[in-house]
């Protein structure tokens, strides 16, 4: 799963009609690395992606999205086109020291 | 999804016969990231790639695309060749303060 | 899908059983900018690929590739480990002002 | 598959519920070069990313990854959403000189 | 599918039990270039990938890698958690002049 920072919201008036009363957010990537106070830091890499929520993700928090087809498992109709989801809200605590 | 601008269009006269109909868009990845005074900002990022239309998308707008078996979900036929298809046209006010 | 140049043949003795009779090429993803004229200006980026050729593509011509499962659907037996086929054949006028 | 060395554990306590027992690591990729004496160099390559683990990989040890719906072969049930599980603990003689 | 070369063996004992037997390679991508008198330039790009090897490719060998679910269908069993294969062993004589 992509380990991601939310970091904004989509609006689209014009869309696939299966997509209708799913949440869109952009996700920027992020990777971990650690400073040699083993304190963990958390960067930017790549490019911002767009994924549906149905778990209540809110803004600059942390999530694991999961992508392809298997994004489509966590949906009530797996036969829609999305192919990213967010799929848990990462604890606060995680990248804490 | 993939947020991307369209940037053209392709012509492709000798294509698979199950590809007959559909409309092709050359779309760019767009990166998003914030301005210090919270200004939204898109750079291009990454290789240009190119997108089935079924929703009517323009030159210049910015777009939602689904990839890979997900993007056939899209498509009445789900069994040919296509692995991107535009969702969604994202609406201008998303990305404006 | 893939915006590639054809850029080689791949020619390959010992390949699954499954692989024979197919024809392969080595394609190089390209990336579309305009120049300032608006002219189109095609570059090179990111790594060749190998993409299975049904409909005739030649050396240096652009063509559209279908990657992953998608790529199987275009092949007379879907059941076979190829993940990258060639769709079509852009037009030459595509990226000419 | 993705080789990578396991550098951290991932909380999470609002997720989807088919998730729930699951324990999650965050991966870091990496790559393989030869130094010219012939020992192997490991370099960290591209964004961390989140796995589930099924074989009890410890913190930095390397591992093998397998991603996408192949991912979810590997759970007992198929149908959630995962798209990348560790399927290998990479044996510490593999990159030893 | 991706162009690669064989640049190690990768050794796991403690694996998912559906992977025991087959035998796993380091594979590092190439992408071709081509230098100004016309002889191909192979140059290692990206991550180094381990893919499941059933051809007998060996060190240093160039071979072409079905990813995703498409790697499955080159497995006796089409259920088991792996995302690339190598498919075939490309000959000496492609990239020569």
């Amino acid at each position: 799963m992509i380990l991601a920072r939310v970091i904004g919201h989509v609006w689209s008036t014009r869309k696939e009609e299966s997509l209708r009363g799913l949440k869109f957010l952009v996700i920027q990537p992020v990777t971990l690395t650690y400073a040699e106070d083993g304190s963990a830091k958390l960067t930017e890499h790549g490019n911002s992606l767009i994924a549906a929520d149905q778990i209540g993700a809110g803004e600059s928090e942390l999530v694991m999205v999961a992508s392809g087809s298997s994004a489509r498992q966590g949906l009530a109709n797996h036969n829609i086109p999305i192919d990213a989801i967010i799929v848990g809200i990462i604890d606060k605590e995680t990248f804490e020291a």
